[in-house]
């Protein structure tokens, strides 16, 4: 069986998500969607939210996993629920459920998930201008083991295909 | 938005696992498939392998809910798959995430999702005469506080049917 | 270098901690000091606050490991705090950190601490007549593969004596 | 009572850890113990070898926090030893145990305690010029919130001593 693949969408949370963040997270998530690929998140507001949404209005598939352990935590665009209950040890969770990383802006809790991601060569790719640690990782190596650098793309559109096309999906 | 039900398939491991709990589990797979609820497994094999298989021949969807840190650790039969990467604390997880629980035989991985769900006042469902735990808890409660008694049915079918009309799933 | 051995305290929380049980994981807590083991416990309130003030006031190390993400809860008799901030999967973490395990009383957390200790081969000795889950389990084996029995001892002093015995401390 | 300050010195791992920043290490952790502070590390080699070998020798107190589910795997210079078995996202129980943090060179995952440290607002003091990620994030926020600057020393001593000033230890 060929599953899936999964892309994880990461970024600013609900209190520190600019207008224009959300609305380039829309589009990711529809992106994700479009490509056939299952949208992962963490479940919140802001970014998470946003990606989930474009997911969901473009008919794919939208798991959220949560850092809390009560499903009805979690935003109304998740098809499905993952309730960790293991607090922001979540963020390595959704690292390693990850077979390619999209950021969008973030604070320290991306950051977080960009080098539990890196750290296991999963592909991230930032989406440029967009702010936060988005910005600040772009064309860099989390560490001096240059596992593999941290993409940027223009758009929403093309992070994501840049993503997907790492993982072979034309 | 109204989530999909999402029901955990815990008991046996692959190396516990008698053929007749097998066909047992492929057939509760199969059954919440059928009713429409997402299936929830740990992602190994023996009863979680085989309700997975059970689910996925009836149209239904599966997540794969691993302890490792690599999906690749996970059944051939997920159409999603939580790599956790947290050992069997992951019991949690599965548990958590889940609106009721069937329980196929077992052994004290399995008594520990029962527990970790009992406290959260989570339906769970034995099919009985399928040995290990699950012919040991079904009709008790786990504790003093009597929070919810383990249900037991005599058939894959109707231990899946007497799970969703604890949600009012008809 | 020989480490002290580690021995858990587990059992009853404040909300279900009859004042008997309270004084026995007093007592259980004072013999683990007086023979040179490191005291752990869950860090709360009930047998794991009562263990932890017997092993401090007979001049032991008392390491308390909680399920929240700040030190600030737990109970006032910790020489140091492990804040895991990972909810009830902490339960693992006691049970793997522990050379022995006593049991007073207790309900579904202290069962998936003995069921996580147990499927590790941990010894686990419960007082005898605490009630709740040290009552029910005693004698018995979690499962069907019979790692290792759960042992009963009468009073709290040989509760310890027994547990040591086995990891060949005097 | 008044627990002892818990101080996590964080940083190179046993495969990247050069023989300039292991002795760094050695004597933060003299420090930390000549200061009554106990000794937090993630139980492995390098950086968190060479402090606990320093702490015991001078005298202190030292728990290892290791990713893994057995005991056996830390150093030998752990007086305790937390076995969580969740992997890396043992990396936010260090930072949360921590009253302070001491970074020494390091890679990816020092990055991760640091932001999961930063998250919390605890004290954060690297030493200068020791490499790696240390270098990178002195002097710096962990992001747009600029909750507290990474502060940095030019020695090992006088790092210890800035942070337990920070927490009023004198």
């Amino acid at each position: 069986m060929v599953r899936q693949k999964q892309v994880l969408v990461i970024g600013f949370g609900r209190d520190h998500c600019p207008a224009e963040a959300y609305k380039v997270a829309f589009r990711v998530g529809a992106a994700v969607a479009r490509k056939g690929a299952v949208l992962l998140t963490g479940g919140f507001g802001g970014v998470m939210e946003a990606a989930s949404r474009g997911a969901k209005e473009a008919g794919g598939f939208v798991i959220g996993i949560i850092s809390q352990d009560s499903k009805s935590q979690a935003n109304d665009f998740c098809h499905a629920v993952i309730a960790t209950g293991i607090g922001f040890a979540r963020d390595f969770i959704t690292a390693y459920s990850a077979d390619a990383v999209i950021v969008i802006g973030g604070g320290a809790g991306t950051l977080i998930e960009i080098a539990a991601a890196y750290q296991k060569g999963i592909p991230i790719v930032t989406v440029r201008e967009t702010g936060g640690i988005a910005d600040r990782v772009v064309d860099t190596y989390i560490d001096d083991r240059r596992i593999a650098p941290i993409l940027g793309e223009a758009t929403a559109e093309s992070a994501v295909t840049r993503a997907l096309s790492i993982l072979d999906v034309p």
